[in-house]
């Protein structure tokens, strides 16, 4: 079987090989800016800047640490819920996020900050957005958790980040659409890339690894730790590359009480729709976080303190329903497997975001014509790179090894063991013999 | 049973009326401030500021972020340390924080941000406050915690948030005290507040759901994170709101000192007392940060580097000691049911926080006062919640369910289950039937 | 038998004096400084200092909190990696740092911060460096993590310190070697003072606690928590002391790529290294790290982005191989247990860093005697400390009790109590008789 070998070599060279072309690339076209550079000095004096304090460092850096946290830990954490896959869900989170920021600072770079020279010119600025543009493709990951090999997720970020490049360049840039947060450039994209890919990668057969497809009393906890760094950040996120003074404020305000509102009307929701009442980790896990979403475009317009509680209600309790009554239509009828739900808390809490945005900016019709060119771009590229993934060439678990850590992981064999994990000899990946 | 029926209405509707009345309140009373709104470029022309350096959100959001990781991953976490009721540890923590910071806003914004056009005017340092006001309910939680329901929750919050702004009127605004990292006005009063409403609802029968009240070895490494995010950022605790310059700084190093001083004294105590010298996590978990609350009044004072250690070796021991002879006694003797053990953590180290200060503060009558006000708020305010929330109308478990999230929660079934918790057809509220 | 009584007075009255020693101290020396002091406001005027921002608490703090994040939280998690040996992890690691960092402003007080007048004036820029003195001794800890006692570690710590401020004094102020991120000053040390002590304190028999000396699924998962806080506030730990304006904001960008390409680099040696081409937790949770080591000393220079990339990716390298080969040939031959593998960690990464700060400085002469002087005060302070630490006075625990929380801790009993702990007349330290 020579395409087992050939995925074999690929899986193992293909991250190597990522490593030194980043240096190349890296070699040829990034420097730093003439604020992060020797360059500074002259530059202050040239510019008659009278304190260090205007190095555009001392305004960003402590927004970018809290979006850093949302990044690695926010997310990486919220993934952990599954019984058997929260080395996956962590683990993979932290390789393709570390490998997308630095394919970003290119991308990004390419569009954005390319020099006279034809250098990229790097700062704390550049962070904050590759961190951003990251977001898409780990928003994507969480509907393919469980389901795919690291080295498809590298492929999915690869040309996740470039497709959100091409994107944002078009909505921000040409269209001049307003979207500090990302409800449109990053959620609504980042959710229909996913979803797309899913549609794409259906496994009829999936029940076969129903018994993984839970979550364990502790793995709910840990989850909870990514949900709260998410929710508590999140006024960071949306307020990051907004404008100075008033606008970076009013994001704030506008985002925590837009979250705040979430909170409430998830518990409430979640409690209403069970039969006893009783409270669904799912959804507090993940609508709670519905109005940071939903908030992401409208963020520093003035919306008012209600309307931004008003946002909150509304994209959570959509977003509750979409857990308990999307989410399975999706995958019975529309054969959609969506690991984590992002079409409840991304897809949807989204293009409320996008709307509300279309609705209260000056130039409705240029917000409108943005969240457009987000959701074509999911679809299209979702639907592109998804045919790509489907070769069968990139070690996939099979359908029965599905949300199973062993497949990719050196597993510590604990009390657990015997009840939790399939059977020993079944744990290979498709296309990855033990060999 | 129509109370029955009540009840589960009750349940079900309380939460989402809340979220309704506060878009209603926050569309009748909550504006942007000048420094939040459009207006603030006019208002920096007018005022002459010549940079958006001077707006308020560049002082106060690093301090407001770290604040906030202590309330929702702090406090949150702490509350994990049972084996079977982490979810309602860290979840009802999230419930009722997100919802009592919405309620102080209007709470204290119409006693302390009126403007002349009967608006509340909030920026990033009603946050703050926000933040610090449900501190005072998260600590009377952790009395309650595993003995009530999420609705008795909101009740207590409600009440509360109410309370605490009246108290923290009358001590800062008429009696002039000092308090900035809230010693008497957010740990004393909510430590009493939380005490007395355990004594109102006092369990003769709460041994039946012994075999609940312990931690497992995980769920005590959960709480670690909580401990160690409360301790780090207590110092940011203590200054959020001190004044500039030489205030904050001094604020910051006598709370980070009196910190490490309680982390070596609880160690020692801990080892001291125990019959084979080994150490206990409920120690570690609690009396590790009682210097941060004895600091909470006299973080800014001139009390020297060494009286900070002072502060913290006094109040970690007397803390300590508070968990292994006080707590007992108190169930015992005096029928007071305290599951985290706040009366060792906040109560205790908050009356020492507010003699330092009596002592050490200039107009030392008036601090005194404030302590008195604030103990008074807490006992009379905990009897007349404590009787509200004894009606055998708001679904709270059966003795036998008690510290089991069984009750309120989907609780997935693992492993553990069949060993751990109590039998499923017990698994109940009290006035909340299983239909 | 007396030894046994001493130690187990020593044990008990030995952390209790620290705390009244560092009282006394305190007293005698450390003072506020001129920017924590009321006496600012005069300092103010007297240097024409025109706002409060100038205060050097607002440059600073954000930075402090990220390092001191790392410090409890980050290195404290990165050693709950073991089955029963999370609460020693986290709770020792908050013990030492706690004591240490008194210790540290005292030391480094009395080398750097000496006021005319005899005291030591502390500021926010005192507890940076606290904290980074303090680094170097958990690191040691890794290596002799579940071995010894926490008076052992309390010893390590108190002569850790001391060693440190000397080895600082002479590497920076006395040879004016650049080391802002501590490659040689803080891993090197650290590493190589851990290690000797590791070597000193040799355990033929340690298989006897084999069962424990391995992970569950998941101490894993709480010791990425570790990691990810690490990896993440990285760049803050190399640029909190570097120069403001463009030192600072370059000591970020590098950081934070060396940091990238370690993620992915270990990912793919991992990988290709494992029979199966799985991943191992061990590499995942410690070489991703390697970059940051490797980036300490020449965090601000001009080392371009390019070469930030080639420094994480050379050092991820070594550190994942040294895990797979070095770490197992250093048991067997050169009879050192280096439980978390601080060796690949800190030592080969610390140095590589040393070495690329004096091929890319001026002076690389100096960086040179730098390191040189780093390993050397490791290698015979390990030593001499390490020969103290023999004496069999300490309570340190047997052979088959390594790794065992139930020896210094109330353990919970919990479902796995049977499975996983040791015999239960087994669990008491050496020279530490149940009585």
């Amino acid at each position: 079987e020579p395409r087992y070998c050939l995925s074999l070599t690929n899986n193992k060279l293909f991250v190597i090989s990522m490593c030194i072309a980043m240096i190349i690339l890296f070699g040829v076209f990034v420097r730093y800016n003439e604020e992060s550079d020797t360059r500074w000095i002259e530059h202050r004096r040239r510019k008659n800047i009278s304190t260090n304090l205007e190095n555009d460092f001392y305004y960003r850096y402590p927004s970018f640490q809290d979006v850093h946290v949302m990044i690695f830990v926010g997310f990486g954490f919220l993934m952990t819920f599954l019984k058997r896959y929260s080395f996956g869900g962590v683990g993979f989170n932290f390789l393709i996020a570390a490998f997308g920021i630095q394919w970003a600072l290119l991308m990004q770079g390419w569009f954005h900050y390319l020099d006279d020279d034809g250098k990229i010119k790097i700062g704390v600025e550049n962070l904050i957005n590759a961190d951003f543009c990251v977001a898409g493709c780990l928003i994507a990951y969480g509907a393919c958790l469980g389901k795919v090999s690291p080295v498809q997720l590298m492929v999915l970020t690869l040309f996740g980040v470039t497709l959100f490049a091409v994107e944002e360049y078009i909505i921000l840039e040409l269209l001049h659409a307003k979207d500090p947060g990302g409800s449109m450039v990053i959620h609504t994209f980042g959710a229909y890339y996913g979803l797309t890919i899913s549609w794409v990668l259906y496994r009829p057969m999936l029940s076969q690894s129903k018994h993984l497809q839970g979550s364990v009393y502790h793995s709910d906890v840990f989850a909870m730790i990514g949900t709260l760094f998410l929710w508590m950040y999140w006024p960071s996120f949306n307020s990051a590359i907004a404008d100075h003074g008033d606008g970076q404020h009013r994001a704030v305000i506008n985002t925590y009480l837009a979250l705040a509102a979430s909170v409430l009307t998830t518990f409430a929701i979640s409690s209403i729709s069970q039969k006893h009442g009783k409270l669904d980790m799912v959804h507090i896990q993940n609508a709670t976080l519905a109005g940071g979403v939903a908030m992401g475009t409208a963020s520093e317009f003035m919306i008012t303190p209600y309307g931004s509680l008003i946002v909150g209600f509304c994209s959570s309790i959509i977003s509750t329903f979409g857990y308990i009554f999307l989410t399975p239509f999706m995958e019975k009828t529309l054969k959609i497997q969506d690991t984590c739900g992002i079409h409840n808390l991304h897809a949807m809490p989204g293009v409320i975001g996008g709307i509300v945005g279309a609705i209260t900016a000056a130039s409705g019709g240029y917000q409108a014509a943005g969240l457009f060119v987000a959701i074509a771009f999911g679809l299209v590229g979702g639907a592109l790179v998804g045919g790509i993934l489907k070769l069968p060439i990139w070690g996939d678990p099979a359908d029965a090894n599905c949300f199973d850590d062993e497949v990719y992981w050196e597993v510590p064999e604990d009390e657990d063991e015997n009840m939790l994990s399939s059977h020993p000899n079944m744990n290979h990946a498709r296309g990855m013999p033990d060999a």
